[in-house]
């Protein structure tokens, strides 16, 4: 009868390891997400131990948790985001995801090519650059109470365009390291598709909402507009995968749709326990997929310093140059925000090691990049926004 | 990027059809736990389909899911249980808890021997007889709201004598399957450590709370009360695991230690939304556990009944002579929700599998009958309390 007593002992110590964590980094004025990422890191495989690898590994348990921890996170910074305030930030958030594509694609495919891989593969590995991670950003955003900033508005647009943009090029680049060449119109076709799938589920999806949302009170269960809203999220989230996107996305519609219900207040409340309990799943386990034993070799402590600094900076001047209408400190606000690569350079790395573009040194590099950025970030932005003048109208 | 795209379908499969579920029951004047398991019986690998058997089975993430589910509903049933209470009736606990343990275990073991089995692998499918699962009947007493009832209070406390003796009985016929007899010192040594497990946290945590809960105040998390408390439940369900225990009997000594707390209301309230989201994978993946396939044949299906009537038969017996002290009726609804095996049938089932001492067909009997237990007693419990006066002090 000690089925389970494994995991329940890594689901014990990741949500202590993560309170502490949180506890710590906000007593140093620092946000909380930093100080859970670092618990994840020191409970993890290359320090402490306390859960191994293969817990970690992508869809096992504890994977799974963290999936379902960002993807409720996501949902509750949807509902706190209305669609006509994104539209009004459309054309900042529409330049800031394209050139926070381009300019980390075009420097990392030089970096690759510099260092030895040839054009295609170069171009893979640049793919790798390119996608932001909303999770981090979004829990800063939310930990510090404003959303509902301009600056907090374009980076959420952005980050949908950044992903539909990301899967886009993963799927040149992948077809690239063919022989057959590029198939423009399945691309294309791609392409339609995600877009189609975000315009929509936003748009149909809110004015659904606001017309039908007296529906949710019908059902005898007293939590009805909890459990209908919930249903959606995971629905929307496995839909946006269908589509190619990131999960979170789904669940960031899924919520933008559910903010337009009359509820939307009790719904946030509701949600605030769901995110306790889980959301520290995932920053836990970024923290703890960090193989520090990467800092061993002096070489590869070099390529990952100049990897990072590439990544961070080409995203930063993306980022920057397409919201300069918000003025300088805003424009740095936003650059600094889609900083974050996350899980999304994991999953890129992942799959270039398994398609055998890239060696084991290469993965563990763009890896610990990835979630390099995600903890450099939080403490930058959280800084930037708390001198910057609040310059948005209030929610 | 289909990352867990699997995964998600099935996340949104479960949740769905547990709403549908409980909502038809509900509508129906059915517990709404009866359409949950029902719900799950239909989307599970022996109808749609929808969800796999390999996605359900043991340490997948749909199972921990479920696991948490259930250790998250017995926290809260042990949060509206407070150690005062249940000490009023631990005379009444104790009689239910041994003999509802005694009856089924000779009757089971007099079928199994009857049925061709020797003596010693008789006792092991008699095991299988024995463990009550308190999950399903707690789900059904808080859904009427009548935690606090005397018959609810004997129901709860002989659970946990019950998974005691059930782990006590399991170690006996496990070691009567080898040729080194029983180790009467080992097994000593074993009830030792759960009573006094039980004990030590139920006593000494309950005190420790009562002087101590200001402490909760003091983390700068606006949600600390409810992520200690969380804490709490986590590290006592794997704790007691450590002590041969059900991870749900830690997780309710651990709700009992936080009913203490001065903040508990608001921790009932918090808890609601965690109990929408999770407990229904618990009892969607104990009903798409039910392998129709085993209804095919005809005699299968007479031994499932035999077995099954022999399970209710004797449980029923053992509850209401341990419970008489309440009158035939609060006895009656006592040794009705003992009734339920759920899954602790079904992991003893699995490991007489595992060490060959029965077949794949006894397997399946035993499996159906835990579950069939669990689906019959929500409505007769239900109807039974409904019509019952209620005869406890409030609250």
């Amino acid at each position: 009868m000690h089925h389970g007593a494994e995991i329940l002992l890594a689901l014990f110590a990741i949500f202590v390891a993560a309170q502490v964590g949180a506890e710590i980094a906000q007593r140093l004025k620092l946000p909380g997400v930093v100080g859970e990422i670092v618990a994840g890191c020191a409970i993890g495989p290359a320090a402490l131990g306390l859960i191994g690898s293969e817990q970690i590994a992508s869809g096992m348990p504890l994977d799974v948790l963290a999936e379902i921890g960002v993807v409720l996170l996501l949902f509750s910074v949807g509902l706190e985001t209305r669609l006509d305030d994104l539209k009004k930030v459309g054309r900042s958030a529409f330049l800031v995801g394209v050139l926070g594509v381009i300019v980390p694609f075009v420097l990392g495919a030089l970096w690759a090519h510099g260092s030895g891989f040839e054009w295609t593969k170069s171009m893979f590995v640049a793919a790798a650059f390119v996608a932001t991670s909303a999770g981090i950003t979004a829990r800063v955003l939310q930990e510090l109470g404003v959303l509902t900033r301009l600056e907090s508005r374009v980076i959420l647009g952005a980050a949908v365009i950044d992903d539909i943009l990301a899967m886009l090029l993963l799927g040149v680049v992948t077809s690239l390291q063919g022989d057959a060449g590029v198939n423009v119109v399945g691309l294309l076709l791609v392409l339609a598709q995600a877009v189609g799938f975000v315009a929509v589920i936003g748009w149909v999806g809110t004015r659904v909402m606001r017309k039908r949302a007296h529906w949710l009170d019908r059902p005898i269960n007293p939590l009805s507009p909890l459990t209908i809203a919930l249903a959606i999220c995971l629905g929307l989230a496995y839909l946006s995968t269908e589509f190619g996107l990131a999960a979170i996305i789904g669940a960031f519609l899924a919520g933008m749709i559910a903010s337009e219900m009359h509820q939307r207040e009790e719904l946030e409340h509701q949600m605030q326990p769901l995110l306790a309990l889980l959301t520290p799943f995932f920053f836990v386990i970024t923290g703890a997929k960090i193989d520090l034993g990467v800092f061993a070799s002096g070489a590869a402590l070099w390529t990952l310093l100049v990897v990072t600094v590439i990544a961070i900076v080409s995203k930063l001047i993306g980022g920057f140059l397409g919201a300069l209408s918000l003025g300088r400190r805003g424009a740095l606000i936003v650059g600094v925000g889609m900083v974050p690569r996350g899980e999304v350079g994991v999953v890129i790395a992942s799959l270039g090691l398994a398609a055998g573009v890239f060696t084991g040194e290469t993965y563990a590099v763009i890896v610990a990049m990835s979630l390099l950025t995600s903890i450099v970030t939080p403490p930058v932005l959280s800084a930037l926004l708390k001198r910057a003048p609040d310059d948005a109208p209030p929610g």
